[in-house]
């Protein structure tokens, strides 16, 4: 406890990544609104796997059924359910690992909290699959708030060691914004992209994995959403953003880099435009106060390199208690951060229209 | 909405700089307790302004008074609540910012959300100085979890450019952890300390300010508190850490610092030590899939540089709509960090006693 | 908002009368548990229609398939979810509904609420038949509690103006609740039943319908749950009380009667017994200040008649905002208090386990 | 835990009969709301002790201090926290009842739950004085419905077993209401109000007690608010109302009486009124399906009869686990029920205002 997330917005995650189905129900989604099944489903596809080579070989239609909340396609104001079957299945590639855990997986945490009976098979509910239904709630949270006028978008602003260009945090375009979601490997710089999907292919070959950023931005937003201490947009953000897994830090704004500079070079100074309140510059990522201040919201998430690697590591018998070598075999990621980019969309987009809400 | 964090120990925070007196509720502590009303005083006495030259001259006893909850020192089950009185406050100071934001600062986002009717002095429900009842909570929290044999310290490990050493994230001794909770300046490097001192002092010469890294672990917490997805260990520190003001960015074990690591390199190997699974490295954090693995819990936390400065900025009128110059007067710290260390630990103590109770 | 229930366990119930399917999402059942499925099939029966003459001829499998949570029917931790296909559904007799609210039924409500969009059919999600997915939580609740020795069981005191012999509140033993637990039509006083089946086919034949008044207890309760103020048991169980449909009423012990009494008729007078301190009465109904006293926990809850009657009723048609007849036809129960009794164990069993979690 | 109530408006009540203070915060109030405080204070005195012969001799100002969240009498959008000092506290009266639990009071099961460091006086947490902080907050609430056109009121139907005249549901006048909330003993029937006094009066001269059933009513309410299943208004007010010490059943429209009559005697009839759906009769008490219906919101509360009592009572030494025989002296109403009446009202109009905002 608890999958669930959200205050007016109810998100209630469900399923193993063997079980027959995992799932999602949504609670508080108005009526009458048509969802875009089309464009849910291209949004869904940016995080299966199996779209390219460097994601994982499993292949499935990942096509969710909705069992509820949906009539002739247009929400009715009931919980909408939706389900996706886990087809391709094959436990046998995890048996070995009931015994031995991962290095840096959950494999050890969920055999402690939840003993003999836990779901091993894939990772259980620790699998990166269950951002599928994640997903399916963020694909229609960002269709309601495109209805508001809301656009949400990430890209990939590290893998590895190799960087690439951030937003410029004052000025994004809804043209770049549409660029991004359509990009098969979205980024602002396409040489640093070819470097990145080098780097990626360079630790597949390698037994290995590598970690990344994504940057992702929100435009539209009025100011005033969000309330001060505990219920501001950053702490409701990042109290999704770490139910992805491998995600290991998020900043705002500057972030960290502000800790280097002095006041006077990290303050964002008001002006007026029109008749609107704005800031020169956007350091602070559109946040202050845990408020929006109108101003586009930004923030990145750290994704640590996927455990699940060829190469050979130490890890231990549960049961004998000792020390064994352990080589994970299965079809993983060598860098999960590029199926991750929709993963942070719908985050940010949830959290923001539960806020909305 | 809202000042209320915690599922199963409810701390709801409340209090302007200037109402008459700022609080804190905390339903959920078990009764029969004894608070140790000494230790706690010497905790908030860490966060209290004026202890020293780089913080603010605002001098205020803090001492809480407890309404409720209390009886002879011992909590009785019922809640507890705790307020202390606003009594060197200096209203005027503030008059100026009715109309003119401070760059950065809450000022504006506080206008559009509450209108003219928001509490504007000192910045009112957006202060640091509520601060002090998360403290009262935290404190309370340290003194429940060193029960259960959770120990719980913070440390500066970054001031602007000025770098100290962060902890060993496997061995992180009592005496270490006791040594920093009683230091004046917590840092593991007491020349950088030194240097992190003189940082502070220039920038207060140049009426500018300075941000920084605060590192904070705990021990002795056993495996296997916390869950998947939106309630794991990470989630819940995050969601309560951005109320801390200032707070941009927070990282857990290797954070931002993972992504240039190949999966190799980053993931921690298991290892038998007597009975017990550990691992050899600590780049988790002590948290795997949401849950404590049973090693040190380490994260960092991003303080953006105070935006109160004294020198002269750009900001606009609220009512006339023009462009403006502003410069902060009033009693500031030119660092918040030093102050802030407690307000970690006191986070940090909070959300795993809510997660262990 | 909000279709969710509980605080360590939460249950999410979704679905609509016709969608494709019903179902439930129970987050926080503990690991390791083996549901017993022939048990639990055989609760769901109980609450199934077509059983028995006095309720609706529409016949469904109404067999819960488990989508996530258990693994070779034990739970493993994470969340369970258990789907209803909606298989007998004949939507077409509702669809002169659509128009026409149904007198003292949610068709009105439904439509200023969620407008066109509404899913009108078989009354939407506000049909009894969302209580099937009540009674797989319920069901999987009571087998959870009676690990820890706590017995539910509940019967038919009233059913129009035939009344039937209440619970002893003090003595009520194991065989007694047991036998109620598989009794067809669930009474104390098997002649009262009898006059109840009459009372019930009566108002059948004349195209109209009954209500009842349904007894549940709990045994086995340990002293010192729930919580006062808005968290005592009796609070939490009517909050999920009135989720059934039909609902209108609920008192604890005494309940209305006690106001006719005066305080020397109603106390319940302490008694020490081996060594424990029980009440001579049970006049409140095992609950003090909201906290089970350990005797055992009674409650009541009044039904309203079916709204859906053959009878021709006034109503109006809401497009062309004018007076109608309306003369229900479809299947309907002449009284649901009969398969209600398992819904209000479900819930009394749902509420339990949560506070006990 | 927990004495928060609501979500989009959170109110936490706090403090002990005997604590230095009684209290509530309140978070989720608009800004820029200016509280009547005179209409306030004649509220808070409706339910004050010492007002008249039949209540207890207690005799507190009961004036709250606010704390937070109101800058010049007008709400500033933070968390409002209102505290009321205990002043007029003789514990010495208590000392015998620490090991002599009264009766059906709360004294028994605070000692299970609490153990020896509950705290005993006066009824600790579980004191009927709590509802002088849920007043604060529900007259507050009563203020911001008016607003929106609501109006709350209630009074007595019932007293022991004199019975006074119910609401008409259908027809409430506004001036109906102004004079109940007036009236120093609100009743619609002067004559049987006469008598309920007389019935106090005699239970006071036994030493005994009277309980009693407490109507309210709300009107203007637009229809469409509440949701289904959990969530249903019904729902929300039942959950709040068994805060309110001595209440062990509530009821909406017809309730407990709607089980003797047929579907056809029960349903309210729509018809049309000049735009808008009415019904004819209010059976439904305003609700259908959780939601409101337009119609007025009819509900009752009912009283038992106060536990504490001056006749000899049988009760239990807690340490020497022996029977023992008990007279409770010290202050004490013979029936709570005409100080309950705000009370009341304050819950509907906390739970009103919570689903409105």
């Amino acid at each position: 406890m608890s999958s669930t997330y959200g205050r007016n917005l109810k998100v209630s995650i469900f399923g193993q990544s063997h079980s027959p189905a995992i799932g999602v129900c949504i609670d508080g989604l108005p009526s009458g609104f048509k969802i875009d099944l089309q464009e849910l489903g291209n949004f869904l596809k940016r995080r299966a796997p199996g779209q390219n080579s460097h994601s994982t070989a499993r292949k499935e239609a990942d096509e969710p059924e909705f069992l509820s909340g949906l009539v002739d396609g247009v929400t009715c104001g009931a919980p909408l359910t939706a389900v996706i079957r886990n087809t391709d299945v094959r436990s046998g590639d995890y048996d070995s690992l009931k015994d031995i855990p991962r290095p840096s997986h959950a494999d050890f945490t969920a055999y402690i909290k939840n003993g003999e009976s836990r779901d091993f098979r894939g990772g259980g509910e620790f699998s990166g699959r269950l951002t599928a239904p994640l997903c399916v709630a963020g694909g229609i949270c960002l269709q309601l708030l495109k209805l508001e006028g809301i656009s949400v978008a990430a890209h990939i602003v590290k893998i590895g060691n190799v960087n690439s260009q951030p937003f410029d945090p004052v000025n994004i375009s809804e043209s770049e914004i549409r660029r991004l979601q359509k990009a098969e490997f979205p980024v602002l710089d396409a040489q640093a992209g070819e470097r990145m999907l080098a780097e990626i292919e360079t630790a597949k070959k390698d037994g290995d994995s590598v970690g990344g950023i994504i940057e992702c931005c929100a435009i539209g937003l009025p100011a005033g959403l969000g309330d001060p201490i505990f219920d501001g947009v950053e702490n409701r953000i990042a109290a999704a953003l770490f139910g992805i897994p491998a995600v290991k830090g998020v900043e705002f704004g500057n972030g960290f880099a502000a800790v280097g500079l002095r006041g006077s070079e990290n303050n964002d100074a008001f002006y007026i435009e029109g008749n609107s309140v704005r800031t020169r510059t956007n350091r602070h990522g559109g946040i202050l106060g845990g408020i929006t201040s109108g101003m586009p919201l930004i923030f990145r998430a750290a994704f640590k390199p996927t455990p699940s690697i060829a190469k050979e590591q130490d890890s231990v018998s549960l049961s004998r208690r000792e020390n064994v070598k352990l080589a994970v075999t299965g079809r993983h990621d060598p860098c999960i951060v590029p199926r991750a980019v929709p993963c942070v969309e719908a985050v940010a987009a949830i959290a923001l229209y539960d806020i909305l809400r």
